[in-house]
This record gives structure tokens, sequence and C-alpha cells, in this order.
């Protein structure tokens, strides 16, 4: 079963924009045993659209198509695909009362183009849009199948979610294949690799591992194909075992979750709150926790110092410690963490100093030096990192360093083990 | 003059890794006048290899491929050149020296792999890398001409820069092509297409005007080909300056910049501080700020307050206000501004206040209700958005009309229009 992915529009061929969509649609597809045979960026012409679909089907029976839905003058993909099956257009008046309905509720008129766009193919069976007004199409022809969607990634998502994937299941029946993602932190790609060799080496015909490294993070992703569903999950699950039998110390989750999710679970499932108090991570952890509904029940808030001088006045950090020790300093982050449980009232507050980059470092303490620290009214634990100049990357991985020490706090407070051991655990 | 780029692994075609490499190549490419015509993912096996580059020559007088020149045994793309050419391999001996001088110097010796890696198609020129081992070729038969790289992003770049840049130079006379893009937000796609319709009508022949929706944002790009490089600059100024002309209120900026670092460069050159005031964005208008280098200079900091209590303690936030008003509420964020200005001592305050979803809304409060306010000691803007159910989107819908809001808080301040005349251009 093999399917080619075609991207529509000028801005990717000519750099503007990166081809994130297809990364996606090829994970997804990929993960429900559908191969991507082929990814092409096109543009958007008409006898290029044409061309492309007539040689993608030579070699798939499943053409996923984005971009090139718009209402401007740019957009021609619908006008292509009618030609390619030689049908007509036909308005579809369902979906232009749709659009009315959402523009009279923000009190404002749709324009002639909004019409325009209503035009489809006969042939089409449209896939709903919920997130925005131009609705996907999905064609059904001499046993193949092109679907065509919008190029913006969050309305594309959307219609492969709601529309395409159970649409796709109950057309093409493809041979049994299932995954487990197994999330580690702490250990690079090498390193958990040589761990888990032994492991690798005895894995059964039809099972692949594939390591998906991120920053800080790597993803194990066990696959497996065979004939029976039910005996491949319990394969499976007990490769799953194994791994974590090994690795116990470096996961923090499965599947989809992310290390964020794991530590709102877990201050739930303990009845504790989260303050944060951020200098160079900017507000990026407090993004990071409240981009999980419902995260209100546990985070309270953060303060996010940029300034010195609001490390003192909200934090309670000293002067002295500031210009003794400096604001990148073991001293000014656990002070933060002390101020942070005052000045938010929470449970448990983590802190974040340091030089992100590109500029600002200094002979002592070189661009990445970072420190973080987390604690509660009893104990606080410190951690310090060496990062490279790349200052989204600094960010991003000093977030996901942090989460996992909030995790391994509140888990230690659980266990018999000492704080010493458990902040050994943390690599760079 | 066209070119289609192959990228060749599957890594890609998985969604692994996002092809970052083609949208570096169609950039550089497009700015010598060299049109991309199509980019190709494809897997490593050698019929695929053969078929695209078939294909690819239909339509295209150069091809540019990546990927498939490694020493393990997925990397296949070699002999499919060479079988597509109907050539034998010859060993380059200069190739193996310059890798044993390579591996010497750090003391290791090389493996047979790496001989492996020294076989080139006879009828290949081959191209230095200066960063890495596998080195770069260049075919020219029947008028036609391909390029086989590293997919490796340094490797890839620094060839290109270095030998395949000048080269193409020399080969091709190509047609000079130019771009501007001018960055709106305020309305949406159609809207501007009504308001430019007629300017876009006149565009002379060779020109062409791309609509690139984003999250309340939208860019406009306009492309240029001509014979004279000069010519074609001056012109797309003109035009810019009439587009200009009739949209100057939705128009943030050019090119490559984001409305957060136009933000920064206002602040800058107004000699202003910045705070922030978040509860439903949680902290995100810190992070879009502090990810440009250089932002401590103009920010100073936020109270990220998702508890009321927060608001209340670090915001100065009535009680009264909040229960009379509630939290979402043009009250509460006006006194969120307030409290800001003084809290984190700065010149402009920025707050937000609203239900991001996907739950927590009421009949009289539905998700997706979000207010915002920006203002110093002497005047304050506030705006009500409705916005859909998605929690993300709406996080950073709403930053984009905050940045856009202190974009036009500062821009009055320096001029005579009203602040009522500026609120009323933002739109959803």
């Amino acid at each position: 079963m093999n399917a080619t992915l075609i991207t529509v529009g000028d801005e990717i061929l000519i750099g503007q924009i990166v081809d994130t969509n297809s990364a996606w649609m090829g994970q997804e597809l990929n993960l429900r045993g559908i191969k991507i045979q082929e990814i092409r960026s096109i543009s958007d012409e008409h006898d290029d659209i044409i061309r492309a679909i007539q040689a993608s089907f030579e070699t798939s029976d499943l053409i996923l198509m984005t971009g090139g839905l718009g209402p401007t003058k740019d957009d021609i993909t619908k006008k292509a695909i009618s030609d390619y099956y030689g049908v007509g257009m036909t308005f579809h008046t369902p979906t232009f009362e749709r659009i009315e309905r959402f523009f009279e509720k923000l009190g404002r008129s749709t324009t002639p183009a909004h019409r325009e766009q209503c035009y489809m193919p006969t042939n089409a069976t449209l896939l709903q849009n919920k997130m925005g007004s131009a609705p996907g199409m999905w064609f059904d022809e001499g046993g193949k199948v092109l679907i065509s969607m919008p190029g913006v990634p969050y309305e594309m998502k959307s219609i492969m979610t709601d529309e395409v994937f159970p649409r796709l299941k109950e057309r093409f029946v493809t041979k049994p294949i299932a995954h487990r993602t197994i999330l580690t932190i702490g250990e690079g790609e090498s390193r958990i690799a040589a761990k888990i060799e032994a492991f690798e080496e005895q894995l059964p015909d039809g099972m692949k591992l594939a390591y998906l490294p991120g920053l800080g993070m790597v993803r194990l992703r066990l696959s497996a194909t065979g004939e029976d569903k039910v005996v491949l999950h319990e394969l499976l699950d007990e490769k799953v075992k194994e791994i974590h039998a090994i690795i116990p110390h470096l996961i923090f989750g499965y599947e989809t979750q992310t290390i964020e999710e794991v530590v709102g679970e877990l201050l739930k499932q303990n009845g504790k709150t989260l303050g944060t108090a951020e200098s160079c991570t900017g507000g990026y952890l407090a993004h990071r926790i409240t981009s999980i509904a419902g995260s209100s029940a546990y985070f309270s808030g953060s303060i996010v110092a940029y300034a010195n001088q609001i490390k003192e006045s909200h934090l309670n950090v000293s002067a002295d410690t500031l210009k003794t020790h400096g604001a990148v300093s073991k001293e000014t982050v656990v002070e933060m963490v002390q101020g942070a449980l005052t000045a938010l009232g929470t449970d448990i507050a983590i802190s974040v100093s340091g030089i992100a980059g590109p500029g600002g470092g200094t002979p002592d303490k070189p661009v990445g030096t970072i420190w973080l620290a987390v604690g509660d009214q009893q104990r606080i634990n410190t951690y310090k990192l060496n990062l490279g100049k790349d200052r989204l990357k600094n960010i991003q991985y000093t977030a996901n360093v942090a989460f996992n020490m909030i995790r391994k706090f509140i888990l230690t407070e659980n266990s018999s083990k000492t704080v010493a051991e458990i902040s050994g655990d943390l690599t760079e």
C-alpha cells in the first residue's frame, strides 16, 4: 500500500517555508501501515499539478495533496483536479452557508472570493474542515484515491485526524502494523544503544527498533508487522517491559506524552502546585506548562525576572548574592526558588538563570552556562548545564532538563532514594 | 532555466527528519535566477533513483541530488547514477589519500567502507567536500547536468558554495529573478485581495503576487523575472510602494522580519521598556520576546498570573474587580496593565486574560473570549477577541494581536492619530 504526498505552492519551491506538513503526514501514515513512495513539491501551475497526479498514480494507489485551496487567484488546485478527472465544477451551498455563518458571528460579510471557494469538482466528496473555510476533498476513481486539503498545518491536521484516517482505514486493507514508543531523557543515542545492544540483537523477525533523538531526549520506537494484531500487541508489550527492566531510570513516559504532561500528571496525583521563576528561559517553561489544557489545576504562575531588579523585587534575591556570585550562579537560582515559593505561594518551584546566547558570555561563564534549581520548603536540588551557542536550542534543551528535574524531585519524595542519586541521572 | 531537487533517503519519507536542505537550496538557486521546477523526496531504492532522474530530466535541465553517498549499506545513489548513465565505476586514488590523511590526523585508520566510498562513476567530475569524506559529483551529458552531494546540511552547503554555484554560473546563462515580501496583519487573505484587486490586475508581465496566510497575518510575495537585475529591483520597489499606499495600516514589516522583532526595534528606537502581565497566554508573549537575542535591552520581565491570587498579589488587581467583572474582562486587563507598570517598572505594559480552551467557557464568555490591554502611565487601549476552541492556536493568534497592539500603541504616540482610529484597525 503506497502513497505519494504532493505539496502545491511556490513558497516551498523558493524555500520561503520548510515543508513540515509532509513530515507529519509521513509519520502518521507510516504508523497506519501506509508506505510513502515519494514526496513531491510542485508549483501552483495547472499543468504541473495534472502531470504530478498522473505520474504519482503510476506508482501509488493513494495521493495526499496539500495547498492551493484558498480563495485567492494563485490557488488553482481545484481547477486542475477537475480537469484531470474531466469533470465540471458545482457550487456547494452548505459550505457557503457555513462560511457565511462564520463571518456573521464576527459581524462581517463575505466577499466574492468566498463564493469562489465553494465551487468544487462534481465528483468530490467533501471533508469537513473545522479549523478553516476551505473543505478538504476526497476522490475515488478507477481504484485510486486522491485527497486534497488546505496547506495550513492545523487545518490539514484536523482534516486528516477527523476525516481522512477513518476513511482510509475503511477503504484500504493494510497488513497489521503496531508500534510502541518509549520516551527517554538523560542519555544520548549512542549510550542508550550500548545499554540495550543485547536486547536489540534478539528482536524477532518483523520487529524493528528506531532511535528518534530530540533535545536531551531520545524516543525509542518499536515497530512490528505480522498477521495477527492481538499477537503483535502482546509481543510489543513484552518487549517494552524488557527495555524498561534495562533502563528504568531513563524512561519518563510512553507514546505521545510530553514531559510537561508527565510533570502535570505527577503534580495532580500528589496534590502539589508549581510555580516557575525564569530568567534566561524567559517564560518558556510557563508556556510549555500552560499549553496543556487544565494546567490551572496545578500551575499558579511565573515570575519572569529578565532584569535583575525584578529578581530582587519579586523573588527577594539579595543584591549581595547578585553582586558576589552573579545572576548566573547556584546561589542565585537557589534564592530564586525560595523567593518563588513565597511569591507564588506554591508547594514546588523551579528556577533558571543562564546565558542563552549567542552573545553575552565571559571566559568564566561562557554562552550556554545555565543554572537550574527545583525545591520546596524542605529541600532544593540544583543543576548546571554547559550548552552550545544556539539561543532557541538552549532554551528548549533547558526546559526539557527542568521538567525532568521536577519529575525526579516529586518521585524522590515518594521513594527512599537520596537526592544525590537522583540528580546524578541528569546528563547533558 | 529549470532545476529539480531530489532528496534520497527513507528518513524523510517516514517523517523522521524535516527536509530543510531543499528550502536552503531553493532560496539560493532562486536568487541566482534558477527556477525550481519540483522538489522530490524518494527512498534509497536503486530503481526509484533511476526513475526519478529520468522523469526529472523531462522537465528540467539541471538536477541537484542530495543524500545516499555515505559508507553504509543503504547508500546506493552512486550505483544508481552509474547505471543511469550506463558507465562503470572507477577507484579515485586522490580521494582515498585525502580520507587516509584525515583519519591519520585523528590517530585512526580507515575501514574497508572508506575504500568503497572512493569508487565513482567513470563520467563523474568530482566536487571537493571540505567538510566531510564523500566528495560531490558533477555529470554533464546530453546538454543536461546532474549534481550529487552528501545529505549532511553543512557538507552540502559547503560544496554548493565552493563548487556548484561558480560552475553553474559558467555553464548556464540564467534570467534574473527577484522577490519582495510584504508582511501584513489585521485582515484576512480575501479582504486584502479585495483591496488590492486593481493593483494586482495591472501587474506587468513576468510579475506574480502570492498570498501566504498565517495566524492573523498574511505575507504578500511579489516575484519578477526579466532581463536586467537592476531594472527588476527598481520595478519591485515601485510596486511595494504602490501596495504600501493602498494598505499602509496593515503592513508591519518586510522580508523575513517577525512582529516581535518589529516591536523590539520600535522599543529600542523610542528608548522604551516593556513588561507583560499574562494569564491565558501563560508566558508565551514573554517567550516570543525573549527568543530574540538582545531583548534584555528593552524587556524587563513578566508576571504570569495564572491564578487569580497572583493577579491580586503581584499586579494589584482588586478582589472586587475580579468578583464583579470576572478575570476575563476589560476591567481586569486594565488593572493588570496598571499593576504591571508598577510591579515591573517598565514604560509600557501589555496584559492578556481569556479562556484559551478547549474547556472552561460559559454562555456569557465562551471559549475563545480573550481581553487584551496595552498602556503606559497616560493611556490604555483595550481589545476583545472572539476566537475558536483550539488552545494553542488561540494562544498564538492572541500573541500576534498583542504584538500588533504594542506596535500601534508606540506608533500612535508619535503621530496625531487618535487611539480609537488605531484600535479600529485590529481585526480577527
